[in-house]
């Protein structure tokens, strides 16, 4: 009984520029985790169509879903939703349903609709939108490939819409013991246990903290009661750890 | 006349549950771009033998050199040194420079070396130490592969330590604009300054604050008068901008 598998594509120069710091990548991150989906891996990449293309193609295949950040937007620059259309070869243009939910949103604000806008009301054929509470833009699901935008309140937003109606699994618990030791002083107790529980991911996060060495170990898993008992070893073999 | 390419691969179960923010991905992304060398891709994948191994192979064929963060220190789920020697098939040991580092900065602060600790003086062959000013523990070269800490400050001491040692090309300069109308207004003039400035990045970063549209224009290039050039045409289009 294996959990759903997925991976996280982040479009956008900027973050590889460092310009801007992603965020969506920890917030998906976390509500995946909850829900029973394993992140297997997240890669950032270029506003590139051919890049946006291949790697598409690459993690749409390799992983149950993929979830896309990034370049869905009006401007010249935002070329995800034509990439993913490509990547499946499938057809895109302005959708009456799409263009529908845009035109409500700019009559309320009183705003137009121009050349530029029009181009978010772009999916391709067969995708499923995604609502977006936020600036009514729609993302989209086409395939096993779940296009949302790159501004963290409307992504967020859109992975609310999404993430619940995706089939999950056993959600992962996990329980954190901060030992105020170096790692070199944990790291023979930690082996062993690691050894007698193959079932848990147990990691060990260090620290350096006003210069004093510590570690967080994280005990990971879909077994409550076998968590606790390495933390409560852990605990017993660290005293005045917390 | 192109400048050197990068990938970084940032290792570590922990940033795919959810649990840590990476940061390092985007310190690095910064130091880069001052130096003159594009970041063209960014990577996030668990502690996991098999994974590192390939990633590193395809990562560090592909570019000019990879960057990687996270699973040197002492415990059980620090692997990165042992995938990365047998990425290139290259043997790796217990090495007298690494060691005596270890040995020195623990004798000062009163530690004991023991097994676990030993395990980060285990340096491939032929690899070139990178210094780690913060915890001695060093990272290293390999080829072109630059292994570092995952630890934030470590991270970053190792790459003040390592990219000015780096050949750079031409530093990338950028000026933006923040333009306070939806990316909907501005599309079309942005569209037509990209097709009149083919050798500069234009991107335009959306954001909603306090319930209002606008975007940061941002504009990337060698050329600096260039920028400027397209800084005030789009200053002179909206007037107000900042």
């Amino acid at each position: 009984m294996t959990n759903p598998s997925a991976a996280m594509l982040v479009i956008g120069d900027e973050i590889l520029s460092g310009r801007t710091r992603d965020s969506n990548m920890n917030h998906l991150a976390k509500q995946l985790t909850a829900h029973g989906i394993d992140l297997r891996e997240a890669r950032m990449i270029p506003d590139e169509r051919d890049v946006i293309i291949s790697t598409v193609q690459t993690l749409s295949a390799a992983y149950d879903h993929l979830f896309t950040s990034g370049g869905i937007g009006p401007t010249h620059d935002d070329i995800t939703a034509e990439a993913v259309a490509a990547a499946f070869d499938t057809p895109i243009g302005v959708r009456d349903d799409a263009r529908a939910i845009l035109q409500a949103h700019y009559d309320r604000s009183g705003r137009e609709m121009n050349e530029a806008r029009l181009r978010m009301a772009r999916i391709p054929d067969g995708a499923i939108l995604i609502d977006n509470p936020v600036s009514a833009a729609p993302g989209f699901t086409l395939q096993n490939v779940h296009v949302m935008a790159g501004v963290p309140s409307v992504f967020e937003a859109m992975v609310a819409s999404i993430v619940p109606t995706l089939a999950g699994g056993a959600p992962v618990m996990s329980q954190t013991l901060c030992i105020q030791r170096g790692e070199g002083d944990i790291a023979g107790p930690l082996s062993n246990l690691a050894e007698d529980y193959p079932d848990l991911s147990i990691g060990s996060y260090p620290f350096i903290r006003d210069g004093a060495y510590g570690s967080n170990i994280v005990v990971r898993g879909t077994d409550g009661a076998r968590i606790d008992a390495v933390i409560t070893a852990l605990a017993a073999l660290f005293p005045g750890s917390e």
